[in-house]
């Protein structure tokens, strides 16, 4: 896929995919919050210290378990056992799996807009959707989504680092400086493709897992944030027109 | 990718990774074996009842926890606790999530003649892995075989069937028939292949998971069974040299 696209200066849109395109982190938040009821039967914490344990287990299983909602089910059940001490029930621990997979088959919320702006984008530039997580239920939200028609190219990744782009970007033959990534995640989807020499647009979440939470150092005229998706397509046009993708375009 | 080696008629060699290049399935079998055990403190069924009722549960798991080890253990505690009517204890549960973590981070162990003869292979096709299962323990497999840099790409996917390999095919510009996959699943690496008019190697495995133990309608000349990997290079050349690919080479 090496077709130019002749207007302004971006030659492929990159979106994220969970709180970008559609809710998820709040169904997460659900599932802990009502494992934390669960273990609070057996055990005097509040939620905030059940949540810091939760986490501190997740942060121990990422290098082993990835991301995702497998993986967080799995750190869920080894949480609830640790800090029940082992009192939590064979039952309860069924729960727990059964939230898990009730993550995975939930029907896909788009967020406002999203599925206008992605068709919009999609009409005057190569996309490519970039997402971390689970495998088989990122393509399954994908494709619940309706929106999957809608991307060039389909790219499911165990780490969003600069590597990772660096990848994705030779092997669709398009030079950074003429990448735009859009995403929620200033960690994941904006700090890797500054880095590069790419640009990127900031949209906030409403909730924002507390591993995606970080300060961008390069806060540069690359970097653009804006309230929702509807204003993408403003942001595309600023930031084609931007240096220093003018000499280029 | 779209360079055309001018020998025989092969533009491109795909691996599958587990029980074609390195050791899994004798691993699982482990897990499942100790698992049986740890049920048979609670209720009184022989090993092969618990197998046929473990591969029931992950055969309904199946389209929503696809492949893995991540998706293995999830459905392993789910059997236990159904299995042993609850009675299974916390600390057993413990276990069993100790054991998928253990899968997850135990060494890759290659089969015999794997680095030689993908090397070989490597250095006169250009060569994909394509592998299903979970994403991250298979990115970590591949990085621990030290085989890495051999691929020219690499494609965890979901599901090894007709349309994956046709996208893999379309986005690497390489005709089907020209296209040899390799590995030790009829099922997965063979099938789907012959059906687009591909070619195909089988490489038995020790152990076989009942989920990829088929019969191929297919046994046409483009399937070639070989008794291990040390045999691919002439494998390879026969079919490169073989009808319909002869008359395009």
């Amino acid at each position: 896929m090496r077709r130019t696209i002749e207007r302004g200066g971006v030659d492929l849109v990159g979106f994220d995919a969970d709180d970008t395109l559609w809710r998820s982190q709040e169904h997460f938040d659900a599932v802990e919050a009502r494992t934390a009821e669960i273990c609070q039967r057996h055990v005097d914490l509040d939620a905030a210290e059940l949540g810091r344990r939760l986490y501190a287990v997740e942060s121990r299983n990422l290098a082993t378990l990835g991301y995702g909602a497998k993986a967080f089910t799995l750190s869920l059940v080894e949480h609830a056992v640790a800090v029940t001490d082992g009192a939590i029930t064979a039952a309860e621990i069924t729960e727990l799996v059964a939230l898990g997979k009730d993550l995975l088959e939930r029907p896909v919320e788009l967020l406002p807009d999203a599925a206008e702006v992605v068709a919009r984008t999609a009409a005057r530039h190569p996309t490519v959707l970039i997402t971390k997580g689970d495998l088989v239920h990122q393509e399954a939200k994908l494709e619940r989504s309706g929106l999957a028609e809608r991307f060039t190219r389909v790219e499911i990744v165990s780490e969003k680092d600069t590597a990772t782009y660096a990848r994705i970007l030779r092997e669709l033959g398009v030079r950074p400086e003429r990448f735009v990534m859009v995403g929620n995640s200033l960690r994941s989807d904006c700090a890797p493709v500054l880095a590069l020499g790419g640009a990127a647009v900031h949209v906030p979440a409403a909730s924002v897992w507390v591993h995606e939470d970080v300060e961008v150092p390069d806060r540069s005229e690359r970097l653009l944030s804006v309230e929702g998706l509807a204003a993408l397509p403003d942001a595309l046009e600023r930031l084609g027109c931007a240096a220093p993708w003018a000499a280029s375009g």
